[in-house]
C-alpha cells in the first residue's frame, strides 16, 4: 500500500473545487481517500464556523462521488478542520489517500496512515481522564490500522476534538449531571486539546498512567507528547483520530519526520526535522527543493510565561486578538521564511503538545529517487 | 561625534521606567537623547492610543530630567511610536543618543543620525502632494543634520505622519475648505504613510518629481523608495523625521545597513543585510551574535495581489483583524526565527515603502573590534 | 392567497431544525416556501462564511422535501442571509410562505410577498448605474408578482446583493477589463448596498432617475428610500429581492408597516410604526402584545457625522470592531427596550436607506381578529 | 454642603480640555473636584490603555491646577475609568465637586457623595474574601464621609478595582506565595468584580457574611448588590470606592435613585427609576426632560444563561468581540433609546452586581425647582 498526499488551496471555506479537480483529473479515486485535513480562515476558537462549512461541504461533494449519503462521509473519512489562518497562513486541505502500490516494495520505510474516532464525548467528560482514556485507546487503534509496528515510528497524531458551548453547558447543568469542566466556552476548547495530548502520551507511552487525573490536564505543563496534535471544533461531539508514520509495510516514495519546537521561534528545530528528511538548509528553501515538501504540520502556542527568551509577548493580555491567533501567525512566519510557503498547517492551542510556548512540527516529504 | 542606540522593554505603554534606570545608571545624559523609537501594543489602526500614551509619559519623565515643561520635549527629541507588536512582537524602546566620541576616530564611516519634522499638515493636504513636498524638505533637513556627504550612506527615513479622524474630516468639511483625499479614517492612514514615503523618496532622488501627482499616492505601488519607514498616528498633527546613515564625520562602532523585503517572507534579503555587517548565517543567530544586533527596523504590509507566491491571504479579506496587524505578525515571525529575539522594530503599511506586500528592513549592529 | 411568516431560532449557521421541524408539524408545506431571511451569527462583514454556510445547510435539507438538487433550491426559494447579532441579537429564521387562503376574502388588505432576481453582477458593475439599474427592474418585477397595484402599499424591500473579494477585484484586473469602483474589500459591500437602495428607489419613483450617476452611489446620502433593505454577502453573484407590502388581492390576518428612523436611537419613529398597526405602547409591550409581532425588520447605520445628536460615537475610528457592527448592536438595544424580545432583523450598513445614521425599520404583526 | 455634578466630552482619552474649560469658567474649582468618573473608548478589557492615559492625563492637568505633583492627585481626587463605549456609547467624563450651598438648606435631602480607597491588593488577594472585605470596611469609610444615616439612601457604589496581567501572576508564581485565583487574565477582571461587589453587598448588609467565601465569588449568582457598580482596570493595584446617596446632610437641586434591570433589556425597570425621580415617561423623553439627567450610571452583562428572555444570544461564544462588549452596546441601546442621549456611563461586567444578565441602574437628576 502507498500512502498519497495532496495539497491543494481553497477559495473560501465551502470551496471543494480543488479536490473534485484532483478527482477528475485521476489523481486520486474518491475511493482512496481516508483523512481531509484542512486549514480554514475562520478564527479558529469557538464561533469558528468556517470548519463546519468545509466539513457540510465536503461531505456533500464526497457523498455524490461515493454514492453515499452526506451523513456517512465522516464515518468513511476522517475529517479534521483546523481554523485560523492569521499572518501569512494560506487556507489549503492536506488530501490522504490510500493505494495499492505499483512498484515493487522496497527495503525502506514509507508514509502509513491509519485512522479512528472515539465515541461521542459527553459535556463532563471533556476535558477529564474519560476523555484522555477513550483518545488513548482510539490512538492505539489507529496505530495498529497503520500498521506501524515500532511506536518509534510515529511521527503524528492529529486529533479533531469537540469544544463546549455555552449551550451544552447548559444542557449539561439542567441534565442534573456532572459539571462541566469549565464554564467558559474559549477555556474548554484548551481543555479539550489537553486531553486529548495527554490521551496520545498515554497511548505512546509518554506518560505514565499513574502521572494523571483531572487536576493535570491543562495544568502540568511539564507532561508532554511530542507528537500529538489536537484542535477543537464545534463541529463534532466525537473525536477523529489520523495517525502518520513510517512503516516498512507501506510503500512509495513518502516519508514523514517530526520534532519538537522548544519555543515559538524554535528555528533550530526545523532545520533538524528537515535535516532528517535529508533537506539541507543554506537560508531558504530554493523551489526545487520546497517541492518536495508536501505538508507542515505545526503546532502554535503562546507560552504561559508570557515571554519568549526573557522578552515580553502581549498574546495573553490582548482582549481583541485571542492568544492562539497571535501564536500561529507567529510560528507561521517562523515556518514561512525557512520554507518558502505559506500553505503551512498550522495549527493553535499546545497543551501538553510540546513544551509551554513551543509544540511539535512535522514535514512529509517526497523522497529524491 | 557618535550615535549611541540602546533597545529596552516596556512593560506597557505608560511605563518608561527602563529608560529612566538607563539615566540612573548613566548608560545615557538626558541631554544625549535626539530620538526615541516606540514599539508600543496597540493595534496600530486609527484608535490606537498606546502611541499617544507612551508620547505622553515619555514627555513627563524627561521634562523632569530636561528641566522643561512637557509639552516641550517633542521639540527636543523626536518621538516616533509605532502600535502593533502582534505575534511574538515584544514592545520596546529604541533610545537614540549623540555623544562626543572619547576616543580617537577612525577612517571607516559610523552611525549617524538627523531629526526634523514638517509644519503642522492640514487635512486637507493629508495624503496628496503637499505632504510629500513637505515631508522631501524636512528628510533633506535630516540628512543636512545628520552629515551624511553621500545620500547612498542614507540607510533608514523613519517618519511618523498624521492621520485623519472622524472629527478631523468633519472639521474640513465644516470650515468649507477643500475635500480631505479620503473620508474614511483606516484609508487615510495609508494614504499619509504613502505621502511620506513618497516624499523621503523624491528627497533620495528615487522618484522623479515629474512622476508625481495626487492619483499616484498610494495607487501607482511601483513607485517606491527602499529606505523609507512611515507610520501614522492619531497623536500628532505634524510630521516626525529621523535619518539613520552612515558618515565619516561620525565615530564609534555602531554601524547600519538596509535591504529590501521582495514579499513578506523574504528571508534571503534579511539575510543579505546581516552578510552586509558581517553576519554570517548558518540557521538562527546564536546568542553572542545576536547581541551585536543593537536594533532591527522593518515595515510589513499584506500584498495586494491577495497572494504570496502564488498562495492566497486572508490579510485583506479579514474583517476582524486589519491587514496591518497581519502583517506585522508574519513579518515579525519570519524575523525573529533568523534573529533569535522578538524586541524587533516592525510597523505596519509599507504603501510605497519596498515592492507590493514586501518591504524596507534595516539592521544596525555593533561592529566587532 | 396569504402570506404566512414563522420566526424560527437557529443554534448555529448550519442548524435547519427549527423549520424542518414547522415542515414536520405541518405548519408549513415544503411547497408554500417562497422566501427565508436569516440573521446569522458572523461579523456581517467581508469574512462572514455563516451566511454561505447557512444557505448550504437550507438547500441541502429543502432539496430533500422539494426533491430537487440542492444547487436547484436558491432558483425556488429567495434565500437572503445577513450577519452580524452583536448586543443581544438572537440568530434566527424568518420563514414566508404563500398558501391558499381557507377563510372568505374580507375588504382589508393583507400582507403580500413577491421575489426576483437580477442576472449575475459583473465585478465593474458593482457599485455603478448597472447595479441601480438591474436592481430596478427586479424589484418592478417582484412588485407585480406580488400583485401589489399601489406603489404606496410597498413597505420593504429586502436585497441581498454580491460584493468584491480580494480574487474577484484581481480577476477584474487581470481580465483587462474596467476597473471595479472600490479596491476595498469592506468599501465595496457599501457601494454594493448604496446601488442596490437606490434601485429600489428609481424603482419606486423615490428618486429621479436623472438624479443619479455613478459619482452619487455612497456619497450623496440625502437621496434614499424610505422602505430599502440591503444586505452584501460574498455567497451570491447576483441579487435577489423580496418585496412586501399590503395588497387586497391577499387574505389573512398579517400586515405590514413601515417607518424610518432618523437617527440611531430615535424610538419615537419605531412607536409610530407599532401605532400604525394599532399597538400602543406604555413603555415595554407586554407579553401579550409582543406575540402579535411576527418580524421586526430593521436597518442600522453609523452616522458619518461622527456623533449622535451632538454627542462623539467611535464607530467609525474603532479598528477593532468594524462600524456595521457597532450600529448593529445600538439599534439592536433600541428596538429590543421597547419590543421586549431580541430576535430582530437588524442588518447593517444602510447607505442610501434613510437618513445618514439612521434607516427603515418595518414590523410585520398579526391583527387581533 | 452641595454635591454638584458636570457631564463633559472628550475627544480621546488623552483630552481633558473639557474639564478644563469648566475650569476655566468657573463652574467649578480646582479644589471642589472630589471625582471624576470616565468613560474612555478602549475595549474595556485587559489591555485597554485607555483608562490608564486618561488617568495620566487627569493628574497632569489637575496637578498644575491643585499645586501639587501630579503623582499625588490619584489621592486627592478620586478618579474611576471605564474602558469601553461600544455601539453608540460616547465618550465623557462626570465631574463630581463639592462645595458650600449658597442658599438657604431645605428639608428634603440631596445627593451626597464620600470617596474612600483600599490598601493595595495583593495578586492573591484579588478575587477572595481579602478583597471582599476590605472593599467592605472602605465602603463603610466612604458612607461615613458622604453623611449618608440611613443605608437606604445609598443608591450606588463605584468601584474602580485592579485585575491580574500575566506579569502579575508571574510575578506571584515567582515569589512562591499564594496561587492566585485565576491565571487567565480575563477572567481576572470578573472576579475582582465579583470581589468587589459583594464587599460593597457586605457593608450595606444585603449579604450575610456567613454565606460568603472564595467558592462563592464569581460563582453563586444568587447573591448580589442592586447598589454596586465595580469595574476592573489595568492602571491601579489597590480599589477606589464613590459611594453617592441622599442625605439631608447635604443641600442643593440634584438627587439620586436606582433600580435593577431584570435582564439586559428590561426597560421597565429604567422607567421606574425615572418615575421615581419625578420624570414620567411617554416614549422617549423629549430634550426638555432629558436635560435635567446630569448622568445616569449602568451595569450591563451577558447572562449565563446564553439566552434573553429564551432567544440565544451570541455573546459568550464569540471568540472575536469579548461578552462584556456586546453587553455595553446592547445596554447602551436600551438606555438610549428612552433617555435620547447616548453620554451614558454604562459600565461593563455585573458578576454579583444585580442578577445574572442584569445589572444595577441609577440616574442622578436636577429637581424641577
Amino acid at each position: 500500500m502507498e500512502c498519497i498526499v495532496h495539497r491543494v488551496p481553497m477559495r473560501d471555506p465551502g470551496d471543494v473545487s480543488a479536490i473534485l479537480r484532483l478527482i477528475d483529473e485521476g489523481s486520486i479515486a474518491p475511493r482512496e481517500i481516508v483523512a481531509i485535513l484542512g486549514k480554514t480562515e475562520g478564527n479558529g476558537c469557538v464561533n469558528d464556523f468556517t470548519r463546519g462549512y468545509a466539513t457540510m461541504a465536503l461531505s456533500a461533494a464526497l457523498a455524490k462521488h461515493l454514492g453515499i449519503a452526506a451523513e456517512e462521509v465522516p464515518s468513511r473519512v476522517a475529517i479534521v478542520m483546523s481554523g485560523g489562518t492569521e499572518g501569512g497562513l494560506s487556507p489549503h486541505f492536506l488530501v490522504f489517500g490510500v493505494r495499492e502500490y505499483r512498484h515493487s516494495r522496497g527495503q525502506r520505510k514509507s508514509l502509513a496512515i491509519g485512522t479512528a474516532s472515539t465515541p461521542v464525548l459527553l459535556p463532563e467528560q471533556i476535558g477529564r481522564m474519560p476523555q484522555v482514556e477513550l483518545t488513548a485507546a482510539a490512538v492505539r487503534a489507529a496505530i495498529e490500522r497503520a500498521a506501524i509496528a515500532d511506536d518509534a515510528d510515529v511521527h503524528w497524531v492529529q486529533i479533531k476534538c469537540p469544544l463546549l458551548t455555552s449551550e451544552r453547558i447548559a444542557d449539561a447543568a439542567a441534565s442534573g449531571g456532572a459539571a462541566t469542566a469549565t464554564d467558559n466556552t474559549y477555556a474548554s476548547m484548551a481543555l479539550s486539546r489537553a486531553a486529548s495530548a495527554l490521551g496520545v502520551a498515554l497511548a505512546l507511552g509518554e506518560v505514565d498512567r499513574e502521572a494523571l487525573d483531572d487536576r493535570e490536564i491543562g495544568r502540568e505543563l511539564g507532561l508532554w507528547s511530542p507528537r500529538a496534535s489536537a484542535s477543537a471544533g464545534v463541529e463534532l461531539l466525537h473525536s477523529e483520530i489520523i495517525v502518520l508514520g513510517n512503516s516498512a509495510a507501506w510503500s512509495g516514495d513518502n516519508v514523514i519526520a517530526h520534532g519538537v519546537m522548544r519555543d515559538a521561534i524554535d528555528l533550530p528545530s526545523v532545520i533538524g526535522v528537515l535535516s532528517a528528511l535529508e533537506i539541507t538548509i543554506s537560508g531558504q528553501l530554493d523551489e526545487a527543493e520546497a517541492s518536495c515538501i508536501l505538508a507542515v504540520l505545526a503546532k502554535a502556542e503562546a507560552s504561559r510565561s508570557g515571554t519568549i527568551r526573557g522578552a515580553r509577548h502581549v498574546m495573553w493580555d490582548d482582549s481583541d486578538i485571542q492568544a492562539s491567533r497571535h501564536a500561529r501567525a507567529l510560528v507561521g512566519g517562523v515556518l514561512a521564511g525557512i520554507i518558502g510557503r505559506t500553505d503551512l498547517f498550522v495549527s493553535g492551542g499546545a497543551e501538553h503538545q510540546g513544551p509551554d510556548g513551543g509544540g511539535p512540527i512535522a514535514v512529509i516529504a517526497r523522497r529524491p529517487r
